[in-house]
C-alpha cells in the first residue's frame, strides 16, 4: 500500500509509492520505449493495461477493451496511490501519514503510437479535454477524495516514460500544497480589492499586450509576469470561472482552439520542445469560488537548472516573458 | 540590469536574468566542459574570472589572482543579480518588481579539475565550508540584502554547467519563498509545542533508528520522513542553533567529517550520483531564532519526474527513506 507523508515544517505531502524490489542501481536503468519496441497504449495491446474506465469513439460493433477507440482512460498499471481501502489517517511520533488511497489514471489521446498532443486535429483534441471532465465528475462522488490533478509531461526530459501521447490524472486524498498556496494567495487579494487576481491580470495582460501570445473569444494565452522557466504560458478563461468541469462544450471548443494554438506557437519557437502542463481547478464538491479562476500552466522543460531551483523554491529565469511573448507572436 | 518579479497569486519571487542575445534556439546548446575543453576555474586561468574575492592556501610569495591557492571565491561572471545600484521597488499594474540586486558568486573548491567535493581530504573540505561562513558574515553588512542562498550543484544533471567542482552563492534582497514556508512552518509548530520542530525529529530519529543513517557527537544525517526524492538526506546540528555563520571551528570540523561520510555514502549506492545540496539558515542579521535550526539539505538527481512535480509542488518517491537509509546504512 503506498503512503502519503507530510512534511512536519513545511506542511507538504509527498507520495512514498514502493515499487516492487527496486534497488538504487535500478535508478540508471533507461526505460523509455523508442519507436521500435512495444506499447502498451497501442491499439491490439488493450489486454497490457487495466481494463479501460472510458473510452471515446467506440464503433457499435466494438465491446469493452476491443482496438476500435479514438481515446482511452485506463488506471496506470503502476499507481503512485490505490483505490481500494480507507485512508487511516495516524502519527508516528510526530510524523503525520495516512494510506496512499487514491486514483492514478492514463489518459490514452490519441490510437496513433505517432500522434502528438500539439497536432491532434480539434476533433480529436477535444476528446481529451472532455475526458477532464468527465474523469473528475465521476471521480469528485467519491467522498474521500479533495482534488484531482491533470497534468500531462510530453518528451523524456520532461518526465515522459512512455512515448505514446498520453496525460495522467492523480485524485488525492488531500490539497496538494501548490493548490493551497493559489487559494490562499488569491483570497487574500480578494479580501482586499473584492476582485479576482486573475481577472485583473487579464484585464491588465489584453490592455498592455506585451505578454499577450493569443486570444479567442474566450481564452487568452499570456506569458505570465513572473515566470518560473523561457516560454512558460497560461490559459485563461476570459469570463469568470473556478471550476473546469463545469465548462460547457462551446468553451471546450473554444479552449481546443487556443491550446493547440499555443503548442504549436511553442513547437515553432523550439522545435520538439518537451513540456508539462497542469490543470489548475478547485477542489472536488466546492461551490463556486469568488477568487479562484481556473487555468492551465503550460511550462517547457529547457533547462536542468530545475534540480536546485525545485529544492529552494527560487527560480532563475534568463529569458523575460515580453521577449518569449515576442518569439511566440512572430513565429507564425 | 536584471529583474526581480513577484508572481501576484503565490507571492513567489523569480530572477530575471536576461543573457545577452539568447535566443529560443540556444535553448538546445550543449555548453558543459568536458575534460579536454578549456576550464575557467582551473588555476593558471585565474584572468578569465572576475578577480577574487576570498583565497585560501595562498603561500607568502602568492599575490592576487596568481595560480598559488587552495580555494578560490569570485563573482560569477554572467550573475544573476549584480552588486551595483539600488532596489527601486516599483508596481507594473497588479505586479510588483525591483531590480536585480544582489551577489551571485562561485566558490571554486579545489585547485584539482578532477577533485570531487565528495573525495575532498577533511583539511580540504574545511576550508569550503570556512569559506561559506566567512562570505555570509561579509554580505550582511550590506543592508539591501536579506538573505544568502548557498548551494551546490554536482553533475549536469543537477544543472552544474561546469565541471571543475564548485559551489554558489546568491545574495538576495528578498526572502526565499521556502526560506519563509520553513521559518513559518517551525514558527507555528514552537507556538503549539514550545519546542524546536527539528530538534524534535533530531530526538525521534535517534530514537527510532530507522532513518538515521549516520551520526558524531555534533551532528546527525538522516533521511527525512517526508522526502521529495529518493536518498535525500539532511544533515543537522545536534545543539539547537539557527545560524550556521556562528559554528566555531570544531563544529565545522565535525560537519566536515560526516558531510564526507554522507556523501561517500551516496556515492557508494549510486557512483557518480548527480546531486544538489542547499544549506538552510537564518535570514541576515536575524537574531538567534528558537524555532528554526540550520541544516543542509541534500538532494539526488535520479528521475526526470521532477518537471511536473516542480511545478505542481506534489511530489512522488518511489522508494522509501527508510530502505534508502538502510542501503546507505550498510554500504560500507
Amino acid at each position: 500500500m503506498p503512503e502519503l507523508r507530510k512534511d512536519p515544517v513545511l506542511g507538504r505531502w509527498i507520495i512514498i509509492a514502493k515499487e516492487r524490489s527496486r534497488r538504487p542501481t535500478d535508478f540508471a536503468v533507461e526505460d523509455y520505449k523508442t519507436k521500435g519496441g512495444f506499447c502498451p497504449l497501442c491499439p491490439g495491446n488493450e489486454k497490457t493495461t487495466p481494463p479501460e474506465i472510458l473510452v471515446y469513439g467506440r464503433g457499435a460493433e466494438g465491446y469493452a477493451n476491443c482496438s476500435d477507440w479514438q481515446l482511452r482512460v485506463v488506471p496506470n498499471k503502476y499507481p503512485a496511490l490505490v483505490i481500494e481501502g480507507d485512508l487511516d489517517k495516524e502519527g508516528e511520533g510526530l510524523y503525520d501519514k495516512m494510506n496512499g488511497i487514491g486514483a492514478h489514471e492514463v489518459i490514452v489521446e490519441s490510437p496513433g503510437h505517432e500522434d502528438q498532443f500539439t497536432f491532434l486535429p480539434p476533433e480529436k483534441m477535444i476528446l481529451v479535454f472532455k475526458a477532464y471532465q468527465n474523469r473528475i465528475k465521476d471521480l469528485s462522488k467519491d467522498v474521500r477524495f479533495r482534488y484531482v490533478m491533470i497534468f500531462k509531461n510530453h518528451g523524456r526530459a520532461a518526465g515522459a516514460s512512455l512515448e505514446h501521447s498520453h496525460s495522467q490524472l492523480v485524485a488525492l486524498p488531500i490539497l496538494p500544497r501548490m493548490v493551497v498556496s493559489e487559494l490562499d494567495g488569491s483570497l487574500s487579494y480578494f479580501k482586499y480589492k473584492d476582485r479576482c487576481v486573475f481577472c485583473d491580470i487579464i484585464r491588465q495582460e489584453i490592455k498592455q499586450k506585451i505578454r499577450l501570445v493569443c486570444e479567442n473569444d474566450n481564452f487568452v494565452t499570456l506569458t505570465p509576469f513572473a515566470p518560473r522557466t523561457p516560454f512558460e504560458m497560461w490559459i485563461m478563461p476570459k469570463v469568470h470561472h473556478s471550476s473546469y468541469s463545469e465548462q460547457d462544450e462551446q468553451s471546450l471548443a473554444s479552449l481546443t482552439e487556443i491550446f493547440s494554438e499555443s503548442l504549436r506557437r511553442l513547437d515553432a519557437c523550439i522545435p520538439g520542445v518537451p513540456y508539462n502542463f497542469v490543470l489548475h481547478t478547485q477542489p472536488l464538491r466546492s461551490q463556486s469560488l469568488d477568487h479562484y479562476h481556473w487555468h492551465f500552466e503550460i511550462v517547457p522543460k529547457l533547462t536542468s537548472i530545475a534540480g536546485f531551483e525545485w529544492g529552494s523554491g527560487f527560480y532563475i529565469n534568463s529569458m523575460p516573458p515580453e521577449d518569449t511573448c515576442t518569439y511566440l507572436r512572430e513565429v507564425f
